[in-house]
């Protein structure tokens, strides 16, 4: 058996996330129907890490094993067939028996986009949050940096999920702006259940004044969920990259 | 009754076009509805344009005729709260009694969008053409010269509409490229009924190395619908402005 790892490409809007579940929509699911379709046996594909419903992923890393014949620079032709149009693959390779998709990985990055106007934007709706009220994006990338380096984020996930620590790196926070497009990309050693959802929701209300950017600190140690801003909409968020 | 103008940007993907139609969902239906509801009286919308299935405007414009007592102003915001998230009203003003958004205008810019890559790109299939091919878009400017001034586009329609000439002035036609994106522009007194797509479809031809840049005036000149280039697909095009 070969371990075979995929780079994937998919639009998350009319996905309930990655992971399988009864009676929705997945992209796990949507993924094993077309590699076992394409194999001829059934296959368990490992993912890099859950993603919510409505979340992107720009470069979505997952893994499994196979006997198939097909070579892997075929597989993503022969996928991508068997595909919606919603879901690519765009790279397949053979990898060490031992690499497992989520525990190998080293670090993420996400991105998180914002439309920034009066109106929204139908053409980027799928892809972003918007926000009507101006947002003082110098504020914004003030704010970004309370978050840089090693901390309990405890108060920045939701519930429902467990895990060993709740202490994460983040590596890099940005905020770039291009007139109304607001991009938000971070990087880090892992994220806890909706972190960069939470962390762009702060961010925002940072940009918005609600929150000083000074005290960024204070609600990471905090601990204190409320304290931090709002979980931004699923649709704005893309995982960009999986570092191994 | 006041003449009011709309300004409307929509994303065609999940509309047979703006022209109303027996059984089919299209823009027209829709925002009429939207309307009347806030209204409270049946109208009639009149349109800048059929726009075909699938294809988006950035600026749409339309009039329609009420003596409703809502100022322009706060028109846009009534009506996004009627109308589905891939119609946005943008802005309305009083027009004169004599506006016509269709016969009024004097020239309109649509784009077409092309994205160039091996593989597709899920974020962006709704809005571009795919062409996995390299395109040479120096060719493609080229063949854009061809296309500048006045000239009978007898070739470059799709049958089924009756007009009174198919003499059409072409202001400006340009390629513009942002790496894997390739962006048509273009600016003319009026368009045949698929001229833009026949236009993008031929450009495509010329990047792509199947005609010749300099034969464009010739293939104009033919009148021969089967020596231009490809109808491009809907998803790639946008009404970027309508000018009066």
């Amino acid at each position: 058996m070969k371990n075979i790892k995929l780079c994937v490409q998919f639009d998350g809007t009319d996905y309930h996330g990655w992971q399988i579940q009864k009676n929705a929509r997945t992209v796990q699911e949507t993924l094993e129907n077309a590699v076992s379709s394409l194999t001829g046996t059934g296959v368990r594909i490992t993912g890099c890490g859950r993603t919510d419903s409505g979340v992107h992923a720009v470069n979505f890393v997952c893994n499994f094993f196979s006997d198939t014949s097909v070579p892997p620079e075929k597989l993503p032709f022969a996928l991508n067939h068997r595909l919606p149009g919603d879901i690519i693959c765009k790279k397949a390779e053979y990898a060490d028996e031992n690499f497992h998709s989520k525990n190998s990985a080293r670090a993420k990055t996400y991105v998180y986009k914002i439309f920034n106007d009066s109106f929204p934007d139908v053409f980027s709706q799928r892809y972003s949050w918007h926000i009507k009220d101006p947002l003082d994006t110098g504020a914004m990338s003030l704010a970004a940096k309370g978050f840089l380096g090693e901390h309990d984020f405890m108060g920045f996930a939701s519930s429902g999920f467990s895990v060993k620590t709740t202490v994460r790196t983040v590596y890099s926070l940005n905020v770039d702006t291009d007139g109304k497009n607001i991009t938000v990309s971070v990087t880090g050693n892992g994220f806890l259940y909706n972190m960069v959802r939470i962390i762009a929701g702060t961010l925002v209300f940072a940009g918005l004044g609600k929150i000083n950017p000074a005290d960024i600190s204070d609600i990471i140690n905090s601990k204190d969920r409320t304290r931090a801003g709002i979980t931004a909409p699923p649709n704005g968020l893309f995982l960009k990259e999986v570092y191994y």
